[in-house]
């Protein structure tokens, strides 16, 4: 298959779907070589890909790009792309300690045929600004092919992403999206990058960028989907028809059942604390849901308190309920 | 003036000013004993209100709730409440370090005449989701006839304001609205709140907002309407005749002149390190626009570093322009 | 009783401990107007001064010096100095959120014949170095007699206390000790304030400040004199008579059975955790170990999680038993 | 050469330095692929050894363990064990993201013949004291031939490791030793550990540590041998000429003279400051030294503030000065 142009902005649309990096049995034992279950990469791609989302991302945090080898990671990105066979876009995650192993994960990515990247910063020291946009300059001018996410989480990269770092990655034409953690910032952002970036708020903040700006954002990221891609659907179908018909009525009772459902993976410490067990939790979400397996996670990351746990199954069987109401057209 | 009833979340609309406390001469010089400017917090407030705005707040951050005085403050909201003669609402800061100082001073301000309270929470030690709700409890059952706007700042008060602190808070009548540090999670908050609550973002959120929700969002706080209300008032009534006709044009021609102004006011470090610098910043940012007198600071805050303070003067020259601008008709 | 000479640093040695501020029965609601229990200030003062400590301190963050107020705090400092009639100096917390307050506070403390001040910064705003050491600059300039014991805890007051914080207030005569979190840079402090500070570490740690310099540091802060002085004495005295003797077995031994009763008081976080809920954790310590009553917490911090309180009921109890040891002539 | 027996806590003692990894002239460059001066490696090695100290260790911060790639290091290692010939213990650093990756270089460097490994925790996620205690235990149960020397540091690892975790890893046999950030809480951290682990100070530290338990803490870290061996060995020596003796004057006169040397080191902002910008700021000490070519930094962190770098660089001359000195016998 020929390798096709690089993704502009104009092709980020849609529900970008994020991926568990699903794990075999004994994925806990550090004596594990192959962690991962492939035909479940495969049966996850395929699922969402006839499910109907517009792209899938991975290897981001609870997608265990942290924790999975190098070896085992090639051989995910290949099935991910090959069971994808261009239907919808792929990118892989190549956050790794250094610019140069990026390049070097990046530039086996594009060989594979991935489209392209969902990218965060080295976090073993922070980053400050020029650093950090001289990082995605350098990934960029090394592999030119390749679309670039950025991956903008400050707990995991130590680094808060403000406006002046937006300003200088806008001049890079590879980056044309990024995974966002809220939309607090999301026009000034919006603004200083010109339109050449656009931002993928998380699934159950895009009814409120679509109602900012319906023309521009028209995309985000879902890390539901893999929980039963048909709620997901739903809300973009729905904030859609809004955008079309003016009427936001169904588009907000669709996401009025989502919310509080989503709202129990969080502790009570907000963000700051989910992150410290942001792999253990969505994994025990998605386990939850049962729509795929993503299996226990792969040290060191295995444990979590126990009421912290309880609150992530509590969202991912309360997703998978949506989920079969949305089936049966009762949402 | 016989007392109006307590304000409900149906009264928070428009545009809601913080002002500075106005500052004499020595008021860096700890001998100095009154260091308020009376006539200019009486000039201040009349030309806002006359100005437009729809409400104004004080003694929050910059202004300097933390280092005016108790008496100092009494005086100063008298004189806020003589100028306003119930022509707006008046919220003074009566932020503590504890719950029943809080109570005292917000005593205080009912007897006077104030209608309601911009609150942030004590901040010697981190409260926690139950302590933190608890302290807002015991302040609106202390002071029932006052209304209070919760000041949500994170960096002050050592709190990430999560979801379960506004479900909690939303139990308690007298809170009404919030000073809310940006809409990243406002429609959740909104709805956990049950529309008993009218977050007020910061006026560059408030075209975001009103796109989100245009009948609810309608109000919001304006940390610039002290710098010359032209420009406050020219968005608050740009947005409501966009929410009227439907063509956004012209809000979104004002926002786009006015947020990189602002833009000058914050650090490369975004937020946070604002916050470590945010009441000699405002102050010089306000000084510099020359609409009114805002004098030093108080101790112990008062330098900053150059560039720092370079890029708040830019920002309070670039907001007397705009005024200007809009005076002119041509904004 | 006339005025004596301030204190120097050379008056500075031995124990000195930290009371908290005993509270009536219903000192949780915020309607106690007056929630001392005065009588047990001065039981605990004349208990501790007759028990052998060397000086007390007063209304730091146990102390609650955040949640008192200031008529509640005048009379505690009453009760303070007049049941220790100058047998041993008191110093008193007049921390508040600025420098005039704090110089009010101060010189009141100094007309009712305190000795000294247990001194934190202002916390509404992050200080910088210039910022910091001019705060405490401005206090002794208005109140010079009084002597000043730096409060250097970077949890409470958002600051570091670096190094050259510590060269700056060294110049100042009245700054003669602080109250330090752990020994991690004695040395270098020591150094770049040349010996014009005692730094007093925890009781824990005096065993090896004074091993480190037997003749500079020989005094120490004592948070579990409280829980009954006998066992804060004897590791005063047995690290005397070490330094003395040259045989350190018997001050180790003394320090090998109070390491770990008190560990139990700090959750598995650490510090940072335990700062969350220090006032909470040190009144839950001290009552269960029976020698005072703290009564319970003023509001806001009412309340912490279960198991981190019985860490603290742990401690308490384990050094109530280690003081009866020591009555018993068993350790 | 036949495998020695691992090594344990009786055999740390004496001057552990830490080396970067140098690097060549155009390493700032994305496209340099072999950026390490392998010749210097080998230089550096050997002359430290003959300078005299105890133990190398290399590839942790500003060893840039996070900003080389695994073929750069395989070969770094070989030139590091090939030039020291068994002459001194070699521990390589393997801070990964996971476990898994660890353990694999972990297998290598014994297979070359390194003794250990300087190890810190995976940091894209933070660990609680569990999952990081289970880290070294699963490293350990891989690779029980190397012995470990925990690597502490909190604002690369986002971890504080708190008493429990001392307490974990103290079960561990292959545990040995640790790169310890300041001596506050060395003495209860040796009694959890119950004399398995010898912590090491940094080198500015040791004489106080000697001071605590000249018996027992007899080993210290060196960030500064890169600088000059001379002064460190004098270090050691002195302190160790003051156990014997109990004079202890020539030793705090050496300390006297290198520890305002090395202040100029520290940015204003104290360690948390420092550690923004750590790798940046040794190296240019090291470079300013003279002694070896660290040479430029590995992208992404490549520049830092001018004045920040100022003081790196008077930090490595005024060490050059004292190195000399020693020389001179004027020291």
């Amino acid at each position: 298959m020929p390798r096709r142009d690089r993704l502009t902005v104009n092709d980020v649309h849609g529900a970008w779907a994020i991926i568990p990096t699903p794990a075999v049995d004994n994925a806990e034992d550090w004596r594990c070589e192959d962690s991962i279950d492939y035909d479940e990469v495969a049966k996850a791609v395929d699922g969402l890909i006839v499910g109907g989302v517009d792209a899938i991302m991975a290897q981001g945090t609870f997608g265990e790009g942290a924790t999975i080898t190098w070896e085992e990671k090639k051989k995910m990105m290949s099935v991910m792309v090959e069971t994808a066979r261009g239907r919808k876009p792929i990118f892989v995650g190549v956050t790794t300690l250094n610019t140069r192993d990026t390049i070097k994960q990046l530039k086996h990515a594009r060989d594979i045929g991935a489209d392209g990247t969902m990218l965060g910063l080295p976090m073993w020291q922070v980053c400050d600004v020029p650093n950090a946009v001289r990082f995605y300059r350098d990934v960029a001018e090394a592999v030119p092919e390749m679309a670039i996410c950025v991956y903008a989480n400050p707990e995991a990269f130590k680094f808060q992403f403000p406006t002046p770092f937006w300003a200088g990655v806008a001049e890079i034409p590879q980056v044309i999206t990024c995974k966002y953690i809220h939309i607090g910032q999301l026009s000034i952002h919006t603004a200083v990058t010109k339109k050449r970036i656009r931002f993928l708020p998380i699934e159950f903040d895009h009814l409120d960028a679509a109602r900012i700006d319906p023309e521009f954002h028209t995309a985000f990221w879902s890390p539901c989907a893999n929980g039963g891609p048909e709620m997901t659907i739903r809300i973009r179908d729905t904030v859609k028809e809004a955008v079309k018909t003016g009427d936001w009525s169904t588009a907000l009772r669709v996401w009025g059942a989502a919310a509080p459902v989503m709202g129990h993976l969080m502790p009570p410490g907000g963000f700051p604390e989910f992150s410290r067990y942001n792999i253990q939790l969505d994994k025990a979400r998605i386990n939850a849901s049962g729509w795929m397996k993503a299996g226990p996670c792969r040290p060191p990351y295995l444990t979590a308190p126990a009421n912290y746990l309880e609150g992530a199954v509590k969202a991912g069987k309360g997703w998978a309920e949506l989920c079969a109401k949305v089936r049966a057209g009762e949402l």
